[in-house]
């Protein structure tokens, strides 16, 4: 396990503690981005699993975002990037920000245009989406460790697994168009 | 769950029935590809675990392949693709080929070419990367499902879906990067 828990000990927990209702969720989007999500079977039911996790990962948001750093700097390349257009420090403030949005419970237009604006930023400074995918991994892993050491029963564990796994890669679909569109724009 | 196992009565086993070691997986990269695999962490021991399923995955290719491709029928745009170049009965030929070897338990530089061969083959069709990720989350989740199924250790479970998640993502950068220099040929 690479992520530092706040306690040593095995904390367990129900997520029956923080149940949301699919009231508390919203899934508005284009027809096609519909299918995207229908292929991946992400549905209302992920979204309330997902903002059930909200609170793991506000508690949790330090040790991800350092390992993900962390993690960039095996790399020299990745380092060097970093450090002509930003530095570590300033983007730990807005991974921070970014991943907590994740788990807000709100799949919509602005959800969507936010991210695909991320995206657009990371061709810009370069980035191979290569190296964004295993990017994506290494927080999907975290994210992973965290639900393993809270949630008690295996079945709901899982399914908060999965949830997780499937936002993920639906931002991942997000940003691999931004990519295709803006690669064509520049070319 | 989607797909339909063999047996109806959950028939949880250990993963210890067929222990694969160390010196029966192979990874041999270039340097770059091995940066990639350390920053999903991925190493012998995932290669293991991952070898460890394939006799589940045999067991179980004919639910995988069916779902992948009933799931596509979901997009109009992805059956006209298929029935534009090939079959479904043809490309579950292929697919349950490409999937066993997945879980060969070797990773080098031939590994690596038939798959950036068969991203290639995906760029020429025009599909494009966001239903290819698709694709992959639904294989992923398959795939975890069919784990879940079988394995009785908790640890064991999530250590297994852990390395299947990364040797899918690993499989993403080589696909992503086949696009990436393919789009520029073309370009
Ligand atoms: C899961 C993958 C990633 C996520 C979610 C992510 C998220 C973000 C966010 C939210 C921003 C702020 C954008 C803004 O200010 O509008 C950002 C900027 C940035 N990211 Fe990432 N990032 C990822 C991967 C990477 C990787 C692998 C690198 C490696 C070089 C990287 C380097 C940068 C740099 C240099 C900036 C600053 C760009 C600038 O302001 O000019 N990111 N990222
Ligand atoms: C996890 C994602 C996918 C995997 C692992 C995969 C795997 C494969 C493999 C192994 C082949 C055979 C290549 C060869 O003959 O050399 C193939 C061909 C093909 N795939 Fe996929 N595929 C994926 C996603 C898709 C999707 C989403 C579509 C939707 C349209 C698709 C459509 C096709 C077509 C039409 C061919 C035949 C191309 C031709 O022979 O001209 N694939 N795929």
């Amino acid at each position: 396990m690479k992520l530092q828990f706040l306690s040593n000990k095995k904390a367990k927990q129900s997520s029956n503690e923080n149940r949301i209702s699919e009231e508390e969720v919203t899934i508005r989007v284009s027809k096609e981005v519909q299918v995207q999500l229908d292929l991946i079977h992400f549905n209302k039911k992920d979204l309330v699993l997902v903002k059930g996790l909200q609170p793991l990962i506000e508690e949790n948001i330090e040790s991800i975002v350092d390992q993900f750093y962390k993690n960039l700097e095996f790399n020299s390349g990745l380092k060097a990037i970093i450090n002509d257009h930003s530095s570590v420090e300033r983007l730990k403030v807005t991974l921070k920000r970014h991943i907590q949005e994740m788990f807000n419970g709100v799949i919509d237009e602005l959800f969507i245009k936010q991210r695909v604006t991320i995206a657009i930023t990371h061709v810009r400074i370069g980035l191979q989406p290569k190296w964004y995918m295993c990017a994506f991994q290494d927080l999907l892993e975290s994210i992973i460790d965290i639900i393993d050491e809270y949630y008690e029963d295996r079945d709901e564990s899982l399914a908060a697994i999965k949830a997780v796994s499937k936002i993920l890669n639906f931002e991942q679909q997000l940003v691999l168009e931004a990519y295709e569109n803006e690669t064509d724009r520049i070319i």
